[in-house]
C-alpha cells in the first residue's frame, strides 16, 4: 500500500492515494496505520479518492475532483479537519493530482476551497460563531473564556501573557462546565503576541487541550476560534490574526463569509507500507492495549 | 534519503541504509527524523553501514560485515540497544544485505550475534548481573527490588499479580534511591505470568519506566534484567523466561555466557524522506520547543 506522510504545524497525517476508491480501509487498519510505534504514526488518515468514485462524495463530483476521506487515528470518521484539508491540498499538488493555486476539495462537510502556494496552504472554512461566556479552571485557577462554535465546540480563555501561557499545566484536562458543554469542549488559552505582525490586526499565542486527545501542537478549528475572539475583543468582525500554536504559525483571515486558515503544510515522506506487518487489533477505548498480548509481529 | 521503519515489540526505529557511510547524519537530523509529528517518528535511528566504511567499526570488519550505527531519538549515541539489534538484523535479511539464519553485527559495544527466523529474531547480549537490593516507591507504596547491571542500570521490583501490575501509575517516575543509583535507573515491575509457557522455566509480565523516556512498550535490557531476577528467584543461573512486555512477548534465554533476547521484529514500511521538509532545529532539553516558533515548514 502506497502512502505519504505530511503535517501542518505539527498536525500529522498518513495520506493514502486511492483515486478509484479500491482500498479496503477499515477502522482496524486506520488505527494500525496511525499507531505511532507499530505503524506509520499520525493524528489521522487522509484517503485521496476521486469524488465520483466514493458514494459519500459522488454528489460533489461536479464541484470538486477529489474527496478527502478523513479518518481519526482511532478509526472513527470526522467531518472536517482544517489542517487536514491544508495537507490534503499540498499532497494533491505535489503528487501531480492537481495544479497549484486555487482548488476545490470535497469533504464530508461539503466542498471547501484551498489555495496552494510554495510556502503555505490556505483552506476556506466555516466562520466561527462567538456565542457566549464560560469558565475553565487549571490547577484551581479560574480563567474566563468565550464559547465559540466552529462546527465543534471551543472555549477560548484569555491569559495575560506568554509566560503565564507557557506555565499552564495542560497535562490533564482543564475543568469546564458540563452544563455549558454537555459533549465536552476544546479549551484554548490565548495570550497577546509580543510582536506586531505586518498585515495582521492581532497577534496571539495559543495552547490547546483537545477534547479526546489532550494537548496538541496545533488545532486548526481552535486557531479559528481564538482568532474570532481576538477580533471580537478588538471590536472587529473581520480581519487578519497571526496565531502562534506550539507547532508553528497559522494565519486566520475572517471575511464576511469565510474563515481562511493559512500556514505551512509539508509532505515529509513517501513510501510503501507492509499491511501484513501491521498490528491490526483495535486498541482499547483509552488507546491502551492489554498487558501481555501476543507479539506485535505475530500474525 | 531512503529509509525503512521497523519495530520489535513496539520499540521502533528509522533505518537508514548507507552501505558506504556517506550520509551526513547529524544530531539535528536524527532528532528531526525521530520527531513523531514533523518527521518519521521513532525511538531511535539505525544507520546500516559496512563495518569497513565506518571509523568506529573498521576494527570489527573481519568479524562482521555490517555496523549498527545507533542513535537515540534526541540525537545522542548509545552503545547498545537489544531491540535495535533485532530490528537491524531483520532489515539486513529483508533488504538482501544478509542471508537469514545466524549472523554477526558490529556495534559500539562490540560484535553481537543474531539469529533470524521467519517469526522471530534473537540477539546475543551480555549476561545481566544481579548484584544487590534496593527499593522503589509508586504513589507512596514501597516495592522491594533487585539491582541489576545489564550494561545500564536496572531495578527489578516484584509485584504480586497482573492486576496490581496493570494498576500501577507510571505516568511519572517511580521514586528510587539516589545513593544506590546516582546516574538514575530503569525501573521494571514484574508479576508472575498467568499461564505456563511451554519450554520456559518462568513466565512474567512486566512494565518499565525507562530513565529519560518514561513508560515504554518494550525495553530489551529491562526484559533481560527481569528474566535474570526471575531465574535467580527460582534458584537458577541459566534457563528460559517468557517476558510479556506491553508491546508483545519476548523470550530471554540465559546460558553461562550469553543472554539471548528473542521476539518478533518487523519492517513495516519503506520509503524516501524529504530532508528539506524536515524541521531540523533541535528540541529543548526537555523535548519541548519554544512556544510561538516559526512555522514547522519554514526553511
Amino acid at each position: 500500500m502506497t502512502y505519504a506522510k505530511g503535517h501542518g504545524t505539527g498536525n500529522d497525517f498518513v495520506i493514502l492515494p486511492d483515486p478509484d476508491g479500491l482500498l479496503p480501509l477499515t477502522p482496524r487498519l486506520v488505527a494500525a496505520l496511525c499507531d505511532r510505534r507499530r505503524g506509520i504514526g499520525a493524528d489521522g488518515v487522509l484517503r485521496v479518492v476521486r469524488a465520483g468514485a466514493h458514494p459519500e462524495a459522488v454528489r460533489y463530483a461536479g464541484a470538486a475532483e477529489w474527496f478527502m476521506d478523513y479518518w481519526n487515528a482511532d478509526g472513527t470518521y470526522a467531518e472536517m479537519c482544517g489542517n487536514g484539508v491544508r495537507v490534503f491540498a499540498r499532497y494533491l499538488t505535489e503528487a501531480g493530482y492537481a495544479a497549484g493555486g486555487e482548488l476545490t476539495i470535497a469533504t464530508r462537510a461539503g466542498v471547501v476551497r484551498a489555495v496552494v502556494t510554495a510556502d503555505e496552504v490556505a483552506a476556506g472554512l466555516s466562520k466561527p460563531r462567538v456565542y457566549g461566556q464560560s469558565v475553565a479552571r487549571v490547577e484551581g485557577r479560574r480563567y474566563d473564556g468565550a464559547a465559540v462554535d466552529v462546527g465543534n465546540p471551543h472555549l477560548v480563555c484569555r491569559v495575560a501573557g506568554t509566560r503565564e501561557l507557557a506555565g499552564l499545566d495542560l497535562s490533564t484536562s482543564p475543568e469546564f462546565s458540563d452544563a455549558d458543554f454537555p459533549s465536552g469542549v476544546n479549551v484554548e488559552f490565548s495570550a497577546p503576541g509580543v510582536v506586531a505582525v505586518p498585515g495582521a490586526h492581532a497577534h496571539v499565542r495559543m495552547r490547546v487541550y483537545e477534547r479526546g486527545s489532550g494537548e496538541t501542537l496545533s488545532c486548526g478549528s481552535g486557531a479559528c476560534a481564538v482568532a474570532a475572539v481576538a477580533l471580537a475583543d478588538a471590536g472587529l468582525s473581520a480581519g487578519t490574526v497571526a496565531v502562534d500554536v506550539p507547532g508553528g504559525r497559522l494565519t486566520v483571515v475572517l471575511d464576511e463569509e469565510t474563515c481562511w486558515l493559512a500556514g505551512p503544510a509539508v509532505i515529509v515522506a513517501n513510501g510503501t507500507v507492509d499491511t501484513e506487518a501491521l498490528d491490526v487489533r483495535l486498541p482499547g477505548p483509552d488507546g491502551s492495549r492489554p498487558v501481555g498480548v501476543a507479539g506485535a509481529g505475530a500474525k
